[in-house]
């Protein structure tokens, strides 16, 4: 393997550690030359080109893009795998209505993590199992509550959908989705996948290297990954789109905001820095699922401020921009953006989880103290 | 403020960004000169020696030591966070006996703030109350699950303690606790409330970095704490304290298992090079509680096994060690070891999240890339 830190972007200062190797992997590179994603050595345009989401969770999670045998084996699998203990609905039910979708996940995960714990020897065919089980059912999780927490309805979690994302809108919609519609998650889903040592997987991480168990690392990351500055973002992009009618007023406020110094969320990525090669694949998305239903009014938005965007301060949209568009037409409220992403990622979480029990490292970083010179306890009569 | 980075422990090669600086902090130094621990300037022996646990908390959560009339104000407010809303007690009620206690932990704290979710703007006294409602309401939150799973009780949560230590053994034992255990615990719950950037630490600002919310920042913490290689070391050291009857059986077999290049967990520690300065303060409080109960069995076991390990290795015992016989003395189960780790660290926590946010960075490392070049894609009859 030769060396290519030399074409890796600048540290950034805004990113704590940005630059810095906090471990190995093999599992991804992303940024070099500023605007490639691999997985595994595959190239992300290459994998949303031809793949289904399930063969790039294969991929990331067991090591390998499956033959049409493995993929046919590992879709009944995860079909299996979609129900819930009742243990895990009945917590789910005393969730309310104005829950964050996103800590409805995490509580999900982590009540699983009690009813089925993972076995304390940490041999890896189970933690995989334990991916597998979280990709099918991570959805179940949402739009069980969901359901109940809004109609106080119990909805059946057993569906015949080829897909996790056609399993996702089925039970969101109630009814079986459109071809088209189950294509675009493919593609969306492959897109969220993994991204090496972003906030969410580095969270998994940490908690991977104490030794704990697999559903702790994944709860964690589901609360990293819920931030603005990470995957909440895509639901953020989708409330800057939505505040306009049409392109022209969005292009005139977006130029006055910018000129504000406002931070416009969607654009630029701590680490590409021509593009995010996400972009096109995710924009094409957009304007099929919008032109299908001719209603390009939300894409011609996000178009407009891509273009301007770019005109005035030189920046790119990454991932969530168009992504935002995209579930939107499929009829995904906005808060269920970053769940989407979760169910996604798991496999990119799994798979270095995995990897961080094998490298076998607890991760300790030291800090700069800042603080107050040794000083004596004073009796508490004599504080002030 | 001079430099003292020369005096910092050398890296070591099982700890991944040892002696890296992921971040400024105010709140603790530890381990220069290979075996010192102060909070925000204040010595830990000095803290150890003339505080309650509250005062500790207080100073790392609220930024001072409190006066008389600050502490009182503290302990009401705390004593009146006790309670747990009906979801979160329903929601308990679903973990089965079997269920981790650190796993319950997790989950208590990540329904409740599906319950009770921190405001979205992030203010800092919004993250201070739910700092004290955590600190107050995770003893709760273990024992109403503790006596329901193995008892079907239903348990009053309310007590009378002036104190988190206290209010914890009463709900346990079902009375309230003697004086000399009360003391203990403050003891025991200072020594345990902060580390610098432990790796649940660290979690718990990788979380909050993303600007995700408070909840998810210290369920994060616990999954982190949860490993045997960082909080769960406690459960671990009784384990091994508990096999033997005496402390000549103990001698001779930890000889053996040393020879053999067995690893005794509660020995040696990945920032202190000297000795731990909690052990002899610890040690003090096993050795009160033992002789107060006139069974010294397992502190003579724990000690025997301090010298040998000494004798034969030139390890110390880390805090876990004593920590481990004192609990089992004031009839703590094992397994609600770590559990009691997380109550205290709550506090460290707590200000680190506090800190993080007012750093305003995502914590975001690189990783060195060790898998394959790029590939293409292969159709799928191609696969092997």
């Amino acid at each position: 393997m030769s060396d290519k830190s030399s074409v890796l972007p600048k540290p950034k200062k805004s990113v704590a550690l940005s630059g810095t190797a906090a471990g190995n992997t093999a599992l991804c590179t992303v940024g070099r030359n500023g605007n490639e994603l691999h997985y595994r050595g595959y190239n992300i345009l290459d994998l949303a080109a031809k793949c289904e989401f399930e063969e790039v969770a294969y991929l990331l999670v067991h090591g390998k893009l499956p033959t049409a045998a493995e993929l046919n084996a590992y879709k009944i699998k995860l079909k299996a795998l979609r129900g819930l203990p009742a243990a895990v609905k009945t917590a789910l039910e005393q969730l309310p209505p104005s829950a964050h979708p996103m800590d409805v996940m995490r509580t999900g995960v982590s009540v699983l993590g009690c009813v089925k714990p993972e076995k304390d020897d940490h041999n890896h065919p189970d933690a995989r199992d334990i991916a597998d089980k979280l990709m099918a059912c991570q959805g179940s999780m949402l739009l069980y509550w969901y359901h109940f927490a809004y109609n106080g309805k119990r909805i059946d979690l057993e569906t015949d959908d080829d897909s996790i994302g056609g399993h996702f809108l089925h039970l969101l919609h109630g009814e079986k989705p459109r071809e088209s519609w189950v294509k675009a998650m493919h593609t969306s889903l492959i897109l969220y996948a993994e991204h090496e040592y972003n906030a969410s997987t580095f969270t998994s991480r940490v908690i991977a290297g104490t030794g704990s168990d697999f559903y702790s690392s994944i709860a964690g990351a589901i609360g990293a990954l819920r931030g603005p500055k990470h995957g909440g973002a895509n639901e953020v992009a989708f409330e800057i789109q939505k505040r306009y009618d049409n392109p022209e007023e969005a292009e005139a406020d977006i130029r006055e905001r910018v000129g504000r110094k406002e931070v416009v969320i969607g654009f630029g990525h701590p680490v590409y820095t021509v593009s995010d090669p996400r972009n096109e694949v995710i924009k094409q998305v957009a304007k099929q699922l919008s032109e299908e239903q001719q209603n390009t009014k939300m894409y011609d938005i996000a178009e407009r401020l891509e273009s301007v965007m770019w005109e005035i301060k030189k920046m790119f949209p990454n991932l969530d921009w168009f992504s935002a568009v995209s579930y939107h037409m499929m009829g995904v409220p906005t808060d269920m953006f970053t769940p989407l992403f979760v169910i996604s990622r798991t496999s990119g979480w799994s798979a270095h989880v995995i990897e961080q029990r094998i490298d076998g490292k607890i991760i300790r970083p030291s800090a700069n103290y800042v603080g107050e010179e040794p000083r004596s306890v004073p009796a508490i009569e004599d504080r002030v």
